[in-house]
Order: C-alpha cells, then structure tokens, then sequence
C-alpha cells in the first residue's frame, strides 16, 4: 500500500488513464479549447466527478513538466486500496478483536482524511468505504489524512450493507452513528466492533442502518441539528477506545 | 450578535472598510490593475491577511451587484463579537457551571468553523479565541460552523493566558490538549472548566499551557502524530461532557 500522486499531460495520456480507471483527482484544460478530445476528456471528467479547471496557456506551460501538455493537465492520485480481509488480517496480527470504521457515502475529502487519521490514532484496523458517490482517495484526502493513509488500509465495496452481513458472520457487531439512538455512554461497545458513519447532509441509510446492531447518539444539547462528519466519527471512535480500555 | 456576509464594490468603499477595521475576508482585484488606489487595497489585504484574487472583469461584472465595481469587489463578514462577561453569564442563566472553549490560535477557518460547532452541540457556554494570528470569524467560519455562530457567543481578547487568570479568580480551572499529559480518561473534568486547544502545527504555547491546570491527552495508538484540530476538539469536549453527566 502507499500513497503518491503524480500529474498526467497530453491528450492521449489523459484519455487513456480514464479508460484505465486511474483516479483522476484534477484536471486543468486550457480555456476555449472545444475539439474533440478535449470534450471526450471533459465527458470522462464530468462522468468520474473529476474537478475541471480552466486555465491560460501560460498557466499549463508553468505547471508542465514535459512542455508537452497539449492543452491538458490532469493529477492523478497513485493509491492501492485493501481488500477487507487485510483490514481482518491486520487485527489478528495485533492479537485485537477487529475494530472497523465504514463510511456510508462521506462526499467530503476533508472529512475522509480527517476520519482516516483518527482511524489510524484510535487504533483502527482499517476504513471501509462504498465505491459509488462517495469521496475515493484523491490527493485531497491524502493531504487532509496527515500521512494516515500511508498505514491505515482503507478497502472500497460495491455494497456497504451486504459487507455488514459478511462480516456479522465473522463475529463482529456494528453501530451506527444517528441522533435517534441510545446515548454512546449507555452502550456497550467493547468487543468486534464496525463503527458506521453516515452521509454529512442525510445520515446513515435506511439499508445499512437495517444492517447496525446498535444506533448510537452522541448526546447533543445545543441549537443546531449534527456534529461534522469527521468530529462525529472520532467522538464516538474515542468513547470506543474509551470502553476497550476499561 | 447575529452573522451576515455582504460585498462592498469599489475603490474608496473598499479603503474605508479596512480603515474602519471591517472584517474583510476576500477580495477580488481585476487582473493586471496596478494604480495607486489598487496597491493600497493590496497593502492593507495583505496587513489584513484578507484572501486576494486576481480576476477578469467579465468576472467582477458578474460578481457585481451595484455595477460600479472599480476593477475591486470586497466580501466582507459582519459579525459582532462577544466579550468573555456574556459568555460567563450565558452559564449564569442557565444555572450551570461555566464550560468554556478557549482556542490558542487555530488558523484554518474550516476547524474554527467546525470547533464553534461542536462547542455547541457539547453545550460549551461560548469560544474565546486571541486578537493575533488566529482565524476570526469570517464567511468560511460561519459556513463550516452550520449555524452555531448565531447561537454560541464568541469573544475575542487581546491574551489568553492573561484571560485565564481573569477566569480562574472566577473559580474556573483550565485544562489543555497535548500529548504529554494524562489520559484524559483518568481526570476530573467536572466543574467549572475551560478547555484549551492549541494550533494546528504547533499545539498550545508555552506560556498558555504554564497557566492551565491540567494537561489531558487523547490516547494515540497510531502511526502519526496528531487528531486533526477540530476532531481533538470535538474528542476532549465529549470526554468533559461524558463526565459532567456523571
């Protein structure tokens, strides 16, 4: 595993790293550029969410490395995503029962940095994330994770809630994060344990709430409605750690 | 007190509202404006650290509301800060114990935002944050902190540990976040108490943590060096919580 981000440029190149499914986190097209590559190139940019910037030529050809950008510039990120039995792996090498972060669906890269660097500080085996509409692991997340991301494992999944079953039957239990739970504090949540964080703006989803053992609320007595995302997940990943060491 | 973000389009407007101190937290100059006007507000952005930049004028026509943009159109935060009395009798009159974020220079906005969130929702009775360096409240703050800024009073002061003093003749006792101290776990952080949080890169100054009378630290069973900010924040403010609900 490990983590490296690099810049593609030139049409073909850029074309190409699309059909190879590399992540492409960043793309700068030179303003006014309109033929037919460089709209297949912003089609496959609007289709993988992709930022599209555009830029003067003056500003491609400082951020060139080659001189040949061909009017296009993409950063790509160079990361390895786990499998989950390597995140299981992990926990058994440690002589740990499994303590497993899954994100259902966080948009945000800072938030997914930020929930990967707590994983790796409250001794997380490892992340899982969904493979659609979620942020993947983009230079941003990189950055945001403080270098996390270059030992925390950090799998993707075609279904959250079928991962849940898989793993139910490894012995783990789940709890999800929602405000319509029992108070963290009265839970008990030592043991095998996957902590479910939902969606910044909608929560967790009705399928992988079914799926959760356990809906934890972290108590709230203020005026507005949630925490962020990334505070959420590493004040109930903290009250975890708190009950595993008692 | 209450948030409202507005622009201010033109030269002249532009210099007085720095000359009045109006929080300016980004400005957008037209691309290649260099008369002496125009290196003034860039003067008194860069004294201001307000966020420069540079666009084309078919952009400030868009941006601008009045028409008469001048080539520089401000975005300004009007925001009425509190002083640390209101914060003290915010605890007063809901007849509690006073619980009191104090934040030693957070310089990214996206924290502050989410930090004022979290003091909130974890029933902190206000922020006090310091005159120099540190984030203040502009438009980012107020977007990240999902409204908490209309409801949680923030005070700013010339110096912090000379603010702690103050407090502790108040009764108040002052613990801090850093990686030298005791498991948060194992102190008693009932009462009347503030909660410091240090910079992002550099943790709590020295002269802050000289005053305070606790040092807690989160537990770090990971491979790097520290919770995000916010996320530190949010972790240490629970703990309080967990155990004012004792």
């Amino acid at each position: 595993m490990g983590y490296q981000e690099f810049t593609i440029e030139g049409r073909n190149a850029v074309i190409e790293a699309y059909r190879a499914g590399k992540p492409i986190d960043k793309i700068f097209i030179l303003d006014g550029c309109q033929d037919g590559p460089i709209m297949t190139i912003k089609r496959e940019a609007k289709k993988h969410d992709t930022l599209i910037k555009f830029v003067t030529k003056e500003r491609l050809d400082q951020m060139s490395e080659t001189g040949k950008h061909q009017g296009v510039i993409a950063y790509a990120a160079a990361y390895e995503y786990a499998e989950v039995d390597d995140i299981l792996n992990a926990a058994r090498e440690k002589g740990e029962p499994p303590f497993i972060f899954l994100l259902d669906n966080i948009e945000d890269p800072h938030n997914l940095g930020a929930i990967i660097r707590t994983a790796n500080l409250a001794g997380a085996h490892g992340v899982i994330i969904p493979k659609n509409r979620a942020a993947g692991l983009t230079a941003t997340v990189a950055r945001t994770s403080a270098g996390a991301l270059n030992y925390t494992p950090v799998a993707k999944v075609t279904n959250l809630s079928k991962t849940i079953e898989d793993l139910k039957k490894e012995g783990m239990w789940f709890v999800c994060a929602d405000m319509d739970g029992t108070r963290m504090y009265d839970l008990d949540l030592k043991g095998s344990i996957g902590m479910v964080i939902g969606n910044e703006g909608e929560g967790v989803s009705r399928l992988v709430k079914e799926k959760c053992d356990f809906v934890a609320s972290i108590p709230m007595k203020g005026d507005i409605d949630s925490l962020n995302a990334s505070v959420a997940a590493g004040v109930l990943a903290y009250e975890i750690v708190r009950q595993r060491s008692l």
